[in-house]
């Protein structure tokens, strides 16, 4: 039992090890040496965990992916209107993204193209939970006049999606501000004027 | 001059193969040798005309340099008004992106770990003038009430980033058909009633 948590615990070290020198220097240049290293453990204890920089990779996606999948089923769980479920989710997200390095990369590397069309899909996970989310909204009629399902979509993917890649390299894009700058110009297009009056822009958590 | 005329024409098609093997397999991995094999010279003229990949990733990053520079003061010699010039800049990227390789690697070079903080950096390039725009539109008075420059460059930037992003791996996110979709959503809550009835979603030059 003892032998399995430290078992877990390294296992654990090696992703985030990992996601720290994936996030720096790309998943490409990103050598095991430097992994084990940063990890504090042997060359051997990776290789008993990983058998290499791809299955690493993969576990720092599959990591990633679970924080996604806890936010969206967060946000599900809540008896909020749809529109204020997505609305606290991009909160969560872009939290999560500056403050966990596992999270930033892992969205990072569905991107790269490398490991493109390979594992977990990130971006394509979230985009469907946002789609859902507003075709939710739009049954609930809570969209604008004129408004689809589809368009908001389109708007809210590419817009998220465009935050989290410049807040790779400038962590002011994904902070609580801009954000709320970002729904603050936003909402008021998408959400019906009943709606609106009742949304938070800067989430119900904050 | 027949000679230099070759040399040229040379060093454009190993910025294009170099572009492509980047666009496909990433910058760490391309080989030089793959790239100066699919531009049809040797690996001796691909290093008399440059020392090493890095230069070759700057030659791809200045060309598409080049062209956004080329979009946006194309956009800024016509007549008018300030956020028909943004609507129209933004097809012409979406355009060249899709159908130019040397753009589409530009840009994600821009945003490849190894490659940031070096070098032209294409998205605060277009992020700059996407400001500078919006704030023109401002003074025109042809912004929304209570809608700011600051705002709405914060959207138009993610939103445009993302659409450029999310169709490196997927062509339909920087088709017309999507960007339209996208400026028939954020127009209306952009512009003022007024400047809304003349601007076209769709680009003065469809």
């Amino acid at each position: 039992m003892v032998k399995q948590e430290r078992a877990a615990r390294t296992r654990q070290s090696l992703v985030r090890a990992a996601a720290e020198v994936f996030a720096q220097e790309g998943f490409v240049p990103a050598s095991l040496t430097t992994i084990s290293k940063r990890a504090g453990v042997s060359n051997g204890a990776l290789h008993f965990h990983f058998e290499s920089k791809q299955t690493l990779a993969r576990a720092v996606e599959d990591e990633a992916a679970k924080v996604v999948r806890a936010i969206t089923e967060g946000a599900d769980d809540v008896g909020f209107d749809a529109l204020q479920r997505l609305v606290d989710a991009t909160h969560d997200l872009m939290s999560r993204l500056s403050k966990d390095v596992v999270v930033r990369a892992g969205f990072e590397l569905s991107g790269e193209a490398p490991l493109r069309d390979q594992g977990v899909d990130l971006r394509a996970q979230w985009r469907s939970w946002v789609e859902k989310v507003l075709i939710e909204a739009e049954r609930q009629e809570n969209l604008a006049e004129g408004v689809t399902a589809t368009d908001a979509t389109v708007a809210v993917v590419a817009a998220t999606v465009g935050l989290e890649h410049l807040g790779a390299s400038d962590r002011s894009w994904i902070s609580q501000a801009t954000l709320v700058q970002f729904w603050d110009l936003l909402l008021p297009r998408l959400a019906s004027p009943d709606t609106l009056r009742r949304l938070q822009s800067g989430g119900t958590r904050a």
